[in-house]
């Protein structure tokens, strides 16, 4: 087998077996193919496209490139959730803990914020002393004393999809469903689960800003993890406007905290209920959906939700009070409010320039390398169908750097679009809901 | 401007414009873009495809990559031809003497045989003492000294064809039209020249096998050609048996000499004729196509293209006397017939299969490294329409290495067909002439 013969197969559009797909993964891992050959067979796939076998053998194929995790000594389900990536988006901060208290176990691996979406870690990594780096020995720890433990990525979880992820970015080639795919659900599969919740987020704040596109990726991936035998369900759900009122890592601590108290915003509580009962039923602690939603309520209502978060951050190194006295978080020193340039309504959000701004002000990262500051970013007062009334306060930007505010401030002015008419109807939280596991069920 | 966006742009199907073309081969070929862009580069170019206008601003941007040779100190037309490349295809060796002899300048910078073809470089150079590696001063020289010069590639001419056709080689992205043409046509050019003949061949033996395919190419070399604000015209050819009787590059030195006697087997005279003629009449030393054929066979005739040629490698170092006593050509040690395994007619030959015949016999290069034996190769006694008894011999090897005579030997098996009825109809020597300059021309 040469590799620029299976270039060419793929260039002209036929399909590649389980093991050309091993050869070409696991040669590229192990450095026996440079660079270029695996860009343009990237560039290839992107363009010609995979059937699901083909999607399938390279999810397996990236998976066995490295450790695949063992929790065979803990008893029960292990079951997490993955979001595709959107802004204000702290749901895993929220049913970790409430899934964990159910009984589920949640070992769950996320990423850093890249470009205008957040990431888990860099939230996690408000909390004080809270650390991400842990091995998958230590992990084993703390899923066994609290069943949740959230963790970044290591060296030794998919390898083929850390050089192929970098090779992907720089050549054009991060836009494929099918790479999108394999690269999603052999991390996901990596770590040990038996069952998997995705949350696939469409609108502007999302990077699929079409629901087909969305729902595409999402039947990809739903399919892609029941060939391997998992139970996977995946939620198509808005991102048109931030979810809840609080974008930047400090503050998203600081709403999550308020869910799990059992107070914030509906559509955050609504989603995070949604996202926990899957989670919940698909880790077989509940019969039905519905009875997971009502378990998922009363674990935050008796507040053992928040006792399960505080123990996680305790068990991960955090400092646990910063959860009850939030001052102890990191905060930015300046505020200023965006004032409504008119009167009127909120008729729609370009969610995607939200996301920028928290960005500018130093919440998230433009590259890979850069740092986040974990202290800023901004409290939306107003989301659409809001009545405002000129000058009123839109939203509050938290800022370090006076020198970042005109770039912030044109985002959020250009971000809100204000009418004189409330808008007409409201796109539902939950699209659809897709799987196997989901049959019956309809989106909210 | 970034290497990344242009990926994007190609690969979404966008058309570049002639500054981000340059940017990306002037970058490449400085070293400023790493092998794995231009591969998923070129992989979106073949998939995609590019514009006319994009295929004739990569042209420039690749011939401005290096030196263009100028010979406005020679008074006259500059003229070339250039093969796709076939089987047996000597035309070269008989039209760079015969359009000397008209007065046209013949600067042609030729190529090696590679895989089932052979090159115009290794014929030539089974001449005892021919040297191609002139530089272009030499060149002058002898262009000035006798209307024609026959060399290599050099290091200075079109830097970026070099670096890109080595990276398509194993990147899969050789076939491609588009990319192709910009090879073909920025080398052309670089030679400094005022009109170009095209010979693009079809057929078993061709790169093209179907005549489609070579139109469409022929179609955009030429205008590539015309945009450039050159003379071009384009030759569809037929290459679906070897042009000639003799294939090997000492033999196919020894059949150009036959024609250039006014000898030779008549696809190869006509077809030589009918190139030298648009040549001399692009170079306008002929005012119709038709005078300059009737110069051409005067030039034979006469015996003034013969001694062009003795000119030419007397000029290039090489030992003029082997083209009258051709014992002094590299002559092959053994000769073994193939027998017709059958009575009945040559009803089609697979052409390929003769010029890896001789490839495996030692007279061709699977890779470019490969040494060349310019003794060995094929003289067909029988093609396409002939008639044969069984046993009667289809056509002898000429080789040194035994060892290399299973394989040559069912090459050539492989490559007669035989039936028991002659053949109907015949295929066309010229199929087409394209170009503005060929217009109210037919082929043949």
């Amino acid at each position: 087998m040469r590799m620029v013969d299976l270039i060419r197969k793929k260039r002209d559009g036929h399909e590649l077996s389980g093991a050309e797909i091993e050869f070409v993964v696991h040669g590229y891992t192990a450095g026996d193919f440079p660079d270029y050959q695996i860009a343009a067979w990237l560039m290839a796939v992107l363009l010609k496209g995979m059937t699901r076998a083909e999607i399938a053998e390279l999810t397996s194929a990236m998976l066995k490139s490295g450790e695949v995790l063992d929790w065979s000594s803990l008893p029960g389900k292990k079951v997490d959730k993955h979001s595709t990536g959107g802004v204000g988006d702290k749901t895993s901060l929220i049913i970790a803990p409430i899934a964990a208290a159910a009984g589920v176990y949640v070992p769950m691996i996320s990423g850093r914020g890249l470009g205008h979406t957040g990431g888990t870690l860099d939230k996690l990594e408000a909390i004080p002393g809270f650390r991400v780096d842990l091995d998958s020995r230590r992990m084993e720890e703390v899923l066994a004393a609290c069943h949740a433990c959230l963790i970044g990525q290591t060296a030794t979880i998919v390898p083929a999809d850390k050089k192929m992820y970098a090779l992907r970015d720089v050549t054009g080639t991060v836009e494929s469903p099918a790479l999108i795919c394999a690269s999603i659900m052999s991390k996901k599969l990596a770590e040990g689960i038996d069952a998997l919740v995705l949350d696939v987020k469409t609108g502007s704040g999302a990077f699929m800003k079409n629901e087909a596109d969305a729902a595409h990726l999402a039947e990809l991936m739903v399919e892609t993890g029941e060939r391997m035998g998992k139970k996977v369900v995946a939620l198509i759900t808005d991102m048109d406007q931030p979810l809840g009122r609080y974008v930047g890592n400090a503050l998203e601590v600081v709403e999550s905290v308020e869910v799990l108290k059992g107070g914030g915003p509906a559509d955050l509580v609504d989603l995070s209920l949604e996202l926990a009962a899957w989670m919940i039923y698909l880790g077989e602690a509940a019969a039905s959906v519905a009875e997971a939603k009502r378990l998922s309520s009363k674990l935050i209502a008796s507040g053992a939700a928040l006792q399960k978060f505080r123990e996680i951050v305790r068990l991960q190194n955090g400092n646990p009070k910063a959860l009850d006295d939030l001052s102890l978080l990191p905060q930015a020193k300046n505020r200023e409010d965006i004032p409504a340039a008119q009167a009127g309504y909120v008729t729609g959000m370009d969610c995607e320039k939200v996301g920028i701004a928290s960005l500018v002000l130093g919440g998230g990262r433009e590259r890979k390398e850069d740092n986040v500051d974990h202290a800023v970013g901004i409290v939306l007062h107003k989301k659409t169908g809001d009545k405002v009334a000129k000058g009123e306060a839109l939203c509050t930007l938290h800022y370090n750097a006076a020198a970042r505010l005109p770039e912030a401030r044109a985002l959020i002015a250009a971000s809100y679009l204000l009418g004189p008419q409330a808008p007409a109807g409201k796109r539902p939280l939950v699209h659809r809901i897709m799987g196997k596991e989901a049959s019956g069920h309809k989106g909210s």
